[in-house]
């Protein structure tokens, strides 16, 4: 049987003078790139020069919208309301989107950024806010959101297609939640592990929780960070044991 | 003989909990709305409430970029790079784009703001890196600039439509430049001297200079001030004050 | 028996080209200005100038720092760690003390403002952190919170002078907590009305909660607010009531 | 004869996830700290956090302002009006005095930052309004400015100690300025010439310029990058090199 995985990384972070992230090596190695807009990183130079560098890769473009809080990097909860998060969504795509047009790249999909990532994964209202700004700038836009959680469940019911991501390298609770940061054992430290997580969440459709049950899960595409010193290896070795496991690695559109 | 003038205003320059400028009232006498795009000014939530007022208003939309400096209202000289100019007037119009999409709203034109307006004006450079920029989003945008100076030069040669603007409130030397704003008599107060100056533009094609020349200028769009004391009155005098003299009152597009 | 009460205002919240307020009216009722440090609003020439027009007029100096977040005004929560925001406040704080030193003026207080007035009326842990910071820079500054809220608690056992803050034009439940906002009935209109409520808070040390109770209440200080049409009227009209009533006007060092 | 020389490094660069520079490593081997206020880089955690660190390795501290500019990390030449700098200094020398405060240090020095340090060396204006800021704040504090440049001459003038501050890894030209960084041979490469070129500065009062001659210079403290993948090792060598030639290394306080 034929099993297809995505892998995307937060690209395009960098800001002004201060670089984050290793985007020309891992841009080797995934298939979607989640591109920042300005809003909790990037500027239009990074913009322009991310969305350049995918499509010379010929990885798939993506927005990845976040609080606008460049000093907080989007982790940081804000207290926005629906429509603010509507708005916010809104400009960042269009943002992106202009740099899209100037390389004649066409966007693929949007993933929401760290504390707005995770607000949408647990509140309906924020995720159908989100879910209504992609759809009404680009109903073909592809919505990333954490497998089991609102903000895909909120893309489905508004038309639009929708990513179900997994994390290599986070551990899931029986309820098919991840493990909080905050506690031990949240992060797989060893890449193998970490490997074998991803292969069986596309072959067999589960992961094993904390407690060992295993859990069914949907994963259409894995997040790789992109950030740290083992990033780059990381990309990389996972992306080749996935292949020797024929586990084909395409974007969504493909 | 048919006369016809575009009447512009800045528009959507409020941020956040601070207010500027009387966009509904003038909105109702103008035909074109320059919308600041979250540089100089406006944020998501305001470009959003702009854009859905024009389009009720039956104003024609633009995008109105500037210098990335919201404390400083775009009128602080930065020293940009051609190149980041490019990438800062993509970047505006897209998040301007958004609430158009959203709105279903086509997009007239770009002005830009500020010190940026006034360097596009005298720098062969950045007016090309502007033209360029606006070209590549969509060569169906018409560019304002500075009647006679180097932005309207920069958009006509990369085949862009152009509407060189005038001013009503400012006065003119022998070279066809606006008088700088430090010095003395740079403002025309008095509104039946800017509407008869605007008259004067329209229907002859000519300004008189602060030494009584008659100066060729070109007047496809008056540029209406939206902030200030009188701004509204001043506005609807001199729509009503054209319309008196037969000058038909229209977007670029009508 | 002798009474007196202290008038603040919240003051240099204007913002660039941005302006909030009648600072230079209001500056003339008021004991206490609390002057934006640039955080939610202010910036240094804004700072500058309110320190100097605070000392002209013989008003108190007190720091009103923020969430740093301008586009927000300070008004939404944002996810700062109890020792993030220790930071902010010392901060800020002593980016208005180099004013107060430029100025020669003794700044006198501190009031936090917006969210991060109201997390710490509740919040033990972000109440600590503002006390304990107010406190290692200057222990003879007066911390200024909602009347029984936990940031004068916090205040008092770090040693602080503290002065119990109260509002003329909202109301309060029968726990002595103001009426949310959102809620009907929750300001108080009539300016008649919002004296007679200081005027019992001073002279009998309750308020009559929305149930008709009356609730016991310590009023070091009222707020009046700044903004707004009637703002000056109001304010002027209080301090001519309270003068009326025999209640003596002054700021906390007087 | 006695020979002594303070070696300064900007630190506290980093801003929110963005980290710049090493600075734990580079304290080491500096004896000055020019410690980023929150204008071109910096933020209240990270200021905190890096006036700790100096006074744990016993490295004086000092005020490194620059233009409000994160974005453009104080590089971009920002049209600010001298009053306005002048507001800008006292309020981020104001910000960083905090946190000195908290940890009971005594600041030392102020040293702008790039785009304003450069306009400080050539603008009389500019130099007259950060020197009366300075003074105003603390008539005890060290300002240090380029070598020969008008920010030190204002300085003297106002009555303020000053360090007359050269560059170990840029060319000097005949005039005694530094060769502009976009031509070829502005800068030192190889650490051995750049500490034979200190060396000769503090023993001699000499460096020898592009074209051979030898241009008297005063040098009071040298600059030493934080940034760039060789700068520890630079740091390292050029202290040890000055030591084994008998030159004191000591902030300008020792």
């Amino acid at each position: 049987m034929f099993k297809q995985i995505d892998l995307n990384c937060d690209m395009g972070e960098s800001f002004g003078a201060y670089t984050i992230g290793s985007d020309e090596k891992i841009m080797e190695y995934i298939t979607s790139a989640n591109i920042a807009c300005g809003g909790h990183a990037g500027d239009p130079n990074v913009m322009n020069k991310t969305v350049k560098l995918a499509k010379k890769k010929n990885v798939a473009v993506g927005a990845h919208p976040g609080f606008p809080d460049i000093g907080g990097f989007g982790r940081r909860m804000i207290d926005f309301t629906p429509e603010e998060i509507y708005h916010v969504i809104a400009h960042q795509i269009g943002g992106l989107q202009a740099f899209c047009k100037v390389h004649r790249v066409t966007m693929q999909h949007v993933k929401p950024h760290g504390a707005l990532y995770n607000k949408a994964s647990k509140n309906r209202g924020v995720a159908k806010a989100i879910a209504q700004a992609v759809f009404d700038l680009n109903p073909k836009l592809v919505l990333f959101g954490l497998a089991g959680g609102e903000l895909l469940d909120a893309g489905r019911k508004i038309g639009l297609r929708v990513a179900s991501e997994v994390f290599a390298d986070r551990t899931y609770q029986p309820d098919g939640t991840l493990t909080p940061r905050r506690e031990e054992n949240a992060l797989i430290k060893n890449v193998n592990d970490a490997v074998a997580q991803v292969k069986r969440m596309v072959s067999d459709g589960v992961v094993e929780a904390m407690n060992g049950d295993f859990v069914k899960i949907k994963a259409d595409t894995v997040c790789i960070h992109g950030d740290g010193m083992h990033a780059v290896t990381f990309a990389k070795q996972m992306r080749e044991e996935l292949e020797k496991a024929q586990i084909s690695i395409a974007s969504l559109n493909k």
